[in-house]
């Protein structure tokens, strides 16, 4: 049995960069944390007539909790972030059509001179029992209730270099990734950049579609169960992911291409660790077996996740099997 | 019962190119075709010995079968493909890293000055009892036998504007796109640019990993059964694509975003006439809602699909629900 | 005293495509041509209260001159089209706002769900004896006079490969590449694809900014004073163009870094056999001695010149000095 | 008579970030500052056989001289840098194939397979009398001389939102642009974000051409002279640069064409504000008049700058005529 710390925030404490803020907490690598985050709006975004460019402050979204200093973490080591559980900390969740920001409008970086479009908030409401959040149409009566699927937007670590990135951004260092693979009983693999790893974690989604086409989910605010373990070395180039099913690498740059690139070049590196390949092997076998959806397409870098399933591949074992271990240890904390 | 006319194309009755070439055949709306179609590389490459530098003529890959004119076809009217059945036509199959061809390479677009990779070919032995290739290591001796999973590379009609493509490109006439969604039980639906759509397919793949990141898949020559039917008006900005499963659209262009862009916008008009939604309502939906597999970044236009499950929706019916209705038909068939 | 040939096209002798069209004429290599040509919007701007969304049919833009069958001319042969002279045809020029198309607005490929920029249509009237066409404020009284800059939206041959593609389109045959170079004392360089290279021209501009930001130019019917000839042989992959001043090489595809990259090569391998260079030491050559202005962002391809300055460089002849001896040869046409 | 602050920093006075980093000085506005900043390779490259490789400390690159904290600057504002001088500080400037760093090869983030470019070092000796720079081939004789063209890589301050970002990074806040521009005469305006603005230089070229294609210019250190001046408020969106002949701004993101689209919003914005013009306006007027080059498309941002020439344009005055000002004041330096 395993001790799990909890950690709720207060606001002052709320992060709004990776990189750049004093840790919370030092915790020792193996920890256990059960961890509250505010929703992406900062809590902003209540009921349908808050609309974003009212109430949204661009400089303090994506609140992250943490960062958590991991004794023994040095630059070179890999973190690993085992995701043991997602659970909606509120009974709704916000979307919203920010003016200028999203998949299907002009933003600041592509940029145009046509008008925003109309700032629209829509408020999702969780059925606990159901599992379910509510689709509410506001430019008609159309419902629908959705599966709750939480997932984690960000999870990252300070950058190197001495960087320091908004959460909004997702690059080698993790960060606003927004995948739906980060969920629970993914484990993801983070390279170290400064002593202390100084891992957080936030942006919580009741759901999200592939590409966050809007540029936001169904956000809201989450309790996040997860073990926090560090692996001597071994830093992967850019985020990989594992979970009972398949191998993941994630890319997260512009334009989307070089993102689907910087997936597949990892992904083919860790193949070749993996399984013994050559270089060529391993691109001919991950063309063929990649499962490949989009991660995001709105936030300051395109995210791309590529995937391969293990039932196609003979028995391997990453990282001396620690995504087995860590299923194992997260067993016993539920 | 409904007749099927079978076709098999001499080799100097192949097209390379969407448009441009006089149809081989006259079918009524309606029709189930049985057809035959040689691999992308023109059965140039039939063991690891064949390099494409060597065997492969790029004037005269991804031979089609066709074009069929469809009686009755005229601009704007949309072409109903329903896939019918997909079987391997030959005993093997063949991948290659064709110099400077390929998502993990420079190309001729994406143009720099470093030296090729290793020109390699692959060969892939179909098991057609157990459903499966078998990939042998070109540099190593791993070995796994992957499933056979077969789809088509190409579906397309002639361009509008005059236009004539090679078998190479995907864009709003279908074509070169690459996406494992074009398999069996799945309707394409592709607006029509001239008398007689002038449909074409070919570049069956027995299986492919999404992205197609070397460029090539395990291609092989296919025999395709596909019912060919006609919706009058209607045509989709860009292809769209229905299984039981899922309501899709297609978007190829590049940069990768701008394709992205393009099929979600297709897919916002599309779920506004399913569900009478305004597009804000639609843009919302789709946000949390969308499955988004990348299907190729290594032709001549990149290829996204932005699905969406219909499990999550309430029942709908596209073009008067013919996707159903041909699915009767095609069970009729086999 | 070189004949020249004058050449004047009726309304329904003109081309909309590059490839796919019947030569209007042969002409041995070497012919000196005066042609007509009418501009982009086919004549449908006269006045503004012309709206580009009503009168324009966009199946009938870029209207061109030609194509000629160049007697000789093979695949892998060079064609030299040297502009001898570029007259406005009439005494006004259009420009215009067309609704989603331009680098400002959202446009089919870069596909959004913003509202269109208003319509709207700018005539410029031009003084011949000063030289000048007028910009007149749509929105307010501002009124400035530009110097007239002539110069050809589009030069190209047939594509490879047996593909048409509409006059819209830059790509490796020329086309529409919109880029200022394209004027009075340029030579341009064009690989031959097919017998006769059918080359044309038209999308006549009376002076474009660099990238042509909304779209269209100031554009107007021409008179363009040409010679064409032929070089045997020697086939650059991408345009190439020379002036008294500069070496230059065009890139056309998407993105636009893709563009440029191309330009680069292309720039490279003409620097490497202008002077004897290692590929590496003409990377970098041209990488401190490059001036690199933008062209177009948007057309279907986007543009990118890349030039060296002559006059860095020792002096060097291409092609055995056809531009040298065509500027004699047009010196003698005036 | 103004006077000049001289400074040279010692070698752990380095910056290599744009904010993070405490200032070494605090200036009042209207300051002249005469700066000696080191070479972008840090001068690890002094010959030929120093190969970027085995010398090149990719932490420790792009050296700044500062952040200076300029009295009174507060978010919001606008800093005015203007160029009055730039001489080169050594006698020789080196230029590099750093591997998998340039634009005609793959990278970190255009990610491939391909073996890296040979990596390669050229030393270019300054001829000071008369004022060139000498390229030797590395694969052959060929020499030439190049006249030295000095202008600063980067010009900077903190960023917004708290970031830090090293010094290769161009983005809203100025940085590693790469612009040829950046030369003597030209005033630079950047928009303020923290209280003291944080400016700081390097990056000095004795050359570039444009695109920076190979990754690196003719690097030296720099002896620049520049006066900071502060204008409250008005902070530009992005950064914008005003010589005696143009008015010019500058976009750093990605793709390319992004980067194209944002620096042409902002200057329809400046010519909106500069000749009170509506937007439609400014962007038909900028669509005829813009002059495009490429600044870099090599670095973690590609930038251009979108130039509109004064002498097409009636006279006008931004900032209450301080570029006109700065160069009086210039003029009263030497």
């Amino acid at each position: 049995m395993v001790d799990i710390i909890e950690y709720t925030p207060t606001r002052d404490e709320y992060a709004y960069t990776f990189g750049g803020v004093a840790p919370v907490m030092r915790i020792r690598p193996g920890t256990a944390l059960r961890l509250w985050s505010e929703d992406a709006f900062n809590f902003a975004l209540r009921s349908t007539s808050d609309l974003s460019s009212e109430k949204v402050d661009l400089r303090f979204v994506n609140p992250q909790t943490g960062p958590f200093y991991v004794e023994g973490a040095e630059p070179g080591d890999t973190l690993a972030i085992h995701i043991v559980d997602l659970e909606p900390a509120r009974d709704f969740g916000a979307s919203a059509a920010i003016p200028f920001f999203g998949g299907l409008t002009s933003t600041g970086a592509t940029a145009m001179l046509q008008e925003a479009l109309p700032d629209t908030t829509w408020i999702y409401h969780l059925d606990r029992a159901r599992n379910t959040v509510t689709f509410d149409g506001r430019f008609g009566d159309f419902s629908v209730d959705l599966p709750v699927e939480p997932m984690l937007g960000t999870v990252g670590v300070a950058p190197a270099a001495g960087e320091v990135r908004t959460s909004l951004v997702p690059e080698r260092f993790g960060g606003n990734m927004d995948s739906p693979e980060v969920k629970a009983g993914a484990t993801i693999y983070l390279g170290v950049n400064v002593e202390g790893a100084l891992f957080s974690l936030g942006d919580g989604h009741y759901r999200q579609g592939e590409g966050e086409a809007c540029g936001t989910a169904v956000e809201g605010a989450m309790n996040s169960t997860v073990i926090v373990d560090l692996i001597k070395g071994q830093a992967p180039a850019w985020p990989r992911f594992e979970s009972d099913t398949h191998w993941m690498a994630v890319g997260s740059t512009r334009p989307l291409e070089d993102s689907w690139r910087v997936g597949n070049v990892e992904m083919v590196m860790w193949l070749q660790d993996l399984f013994g390949l050559h270089a060529m092997d391993a691109y001919q076998l991950l063309s063929q077996t990649s499962i490949v959806p989009i991660a995001n397409v709105v936030d300051a870098n395109y995210s791309v996740v590529v995937k391969v399933p293990k039932a196609l591949l003979p028995a391997a074992s990453a990282y001396d099997g620690i995504h087995a271990d860590l299923r194992a240890r997260a067993a016993g904390l539920i």
